[in-house]
């Protein structure tokens, strides 16, 4: 099945002829058990489920409009060539969905996502997208539609259409209508994530292609989705009892096992720099000494600690420069 | 089955009467395909064969002479302290042979092996123990015996009774009578090995302890074997036909996936400094700017360079400090 076909299907009888303007904000969201590798490409179709962590303060404001001759791409104030690679995805994205009158769309977009963050914002970049298309066609979708829409632009974007733990749900059939996020429905008051940034240089290898050498050469690979079901299970549990040892070990052991399966593959890829390590022998010496804390890394250099709100204080001494969201304490 | 029965066994009608001295020679190994991982911890049978090539240049000069009232132990020219843990080891292991009269054990070793080169010394020196205890008894094992002897001691000693490549297979029986090393008998004159000593400070975590807590802990070391299997049929390939490119990336991959089931594991073991880091991206870049260059690693900190003859004024000029070995081409 093509994206098309199953845009087709969740837009069915919906309207298709665009109104003056559609705007919608989504969350970027911390994988604490990883998405790593596809089942399907085209459809953005994952081997394993996932969970994440939105983290409301950080995310895309997305406005729609029609636009006359061509698409126009507006990111923080400033026009996107056309011949950049993310104008080229976009456009290619929302070929699934042009109007008429008006097939061409302006879309602008405020990240409040620090640049050089190294916080993925392509998820909440879709799904900023797609909810505000979906207020720009007028289509009232529910979110588990909104989810698959998201999906087929970034994978992970799937779980931006949610605030709190999120959890993606794998699925298991081909044309991917049970591949969607939904909400654990749980919160964690005094949960804490620091992100330290350790580069903001572009990556040698992009995620996507790691993902994609991971599962074709990796053989540890094969031991990865048995992993990530304890993991998920592990992790569910521990969300629902608030126990943030295990909830942290989980979420530290599963970020070093991804980054294992790309060791394991040829040519191995390691996105750390020697900070990186520095930082990491960090944080378990921190541990060692009675901090609890712990870690999670994405498809880069940079380390996302994970704390509670009592380690506050000694976490951000121990770490200067680390910045500290509380995912479950939304700022008025 | 314990080792004083193997011992029992493969010593059966051989005298237990000791001469006056016992000398012998062996080299450290450096494994292409690691052991990692033990089906019987007292018998040290490993779960998977693996693949080494031993330095003849580096390794230990071992003489067992009777003691009068205890062990004593001379490694270059300093007497070890009884209670120093590699004392306790050694008179453990000594249990399995003592004579009469003359129960007791006088063990002088050099080691050529440069300390802080951070080569592991165990194998070379129980291998020459072994040896030295043959000599010193008038045994007259054959190799295979040997090798299983020195197996009891320490793994990898296996491998270091042999020069050259050296094949250690894992065995399936329970008295690991079939598990012993045997030379490939295959030599590859312009290969050279370079260490690059990065840290000679003690290893928070043993190598034995990280073996156990990986196969103890790690999901993704369910998929080890496999892989090893594989490894070492393309390694024996790339070695019978002087495939350098494949050697090296099969080498450079095995060891990269040995350190990434210890990230798998719980606590993860990370035994690599920043400066490892910076090691292991320079030697990608030169690989990139076309100098055939790849690496091992053992379970620390420090580097070993595979490279051929040809490459090596580049190599030395690219990595100063770097210490060469050509492991078929022995100083007279």
């Amino acid at each position: 099945m093509r994206p098309v076909d199953v845009v087709d299907r969740l837009l069915k009888d919906r309207n298709r002829t665009p109104g003056t303007e559609g705007r919608a904000y989504a969350p970027v969201n911390i994988a604490l058990c990883k998405y790593w590798g596809k089942r399907d490409r085209a459809l953005r179709l994952p081997v394993t489920s996932s969970l994440s962590v939105s983290l409301p303060e950080l995310g895309a404001d997305t406005t729609v409009r029609p636009a006359e001759t061509a698409d126009r791409f507006i990111l923080n104030g400033h026009p996107v060539p056309a011949t950049d690679p993310s104008a080229t995805r976009l456009s290619r994205f929302l070929d699934l969905f042009r109007g008429d009158p008006h097939p061409h769309f302006e879309v602008c977009s405020v990240s409040t996502v620090p640049l050089a963050a190294g916080l993925a914002s392509s998820a909440s970049g879709f799904a900023a997208l797609v909810l505000a298309l979906d207020a720009y066609f007028a289509w009232n979708l529910d979110r588990r539609a909104l989810s698959i829409l998201a999906r087929l632009g970034s994978g992970s974007a799937c779980r931006s259409v949610y605030d709190g733990f999120v959890e993606w749900h794998a699925g298991e059939r081909a044309d991917g209508m049970d591949s969607f996020a939904e909400p654990l429905r749980r919160a964690w008051p005094g949960l804490c994530v620091g992100w330290l940034r350790i580069s903001d240089a572009p990556k040698a290898v992009s995620s996507r292609e790691a993902m994609e050498r991971t599962t074709s050469t990796s053989p540890l690979y094969r031991a990865w989705p048995g992993r990530v079901a304890n993991d998920l299970h592990t992790l569910r549990t521990a969300i629902r009892e608030g126990d943030f040892e295990t909830f942290g070990r989980t979420a530290e052991s599963n970020a070093l096992a991804m980054h294992a399966t790309m060791l394991d593959s040829w040519p191995p890829i390691l996105y750390w720099h020697p900070r990186t390590v520095e930082v990491l022998h960090d944080i378990w010496r921190a541990r060692a000494e009675g901090l609890p804390c712990y870690f999670t890394m994405d498809a880069g250099p940079n380390v996302k600690l994970l704390f509670e709100r009592a380690s506050r204080p000694d976490l951000c001494a121990r770490f200067p420069g680390i910045n500290v969201i509380e995912p479950f304490c939304i700022r008025s």
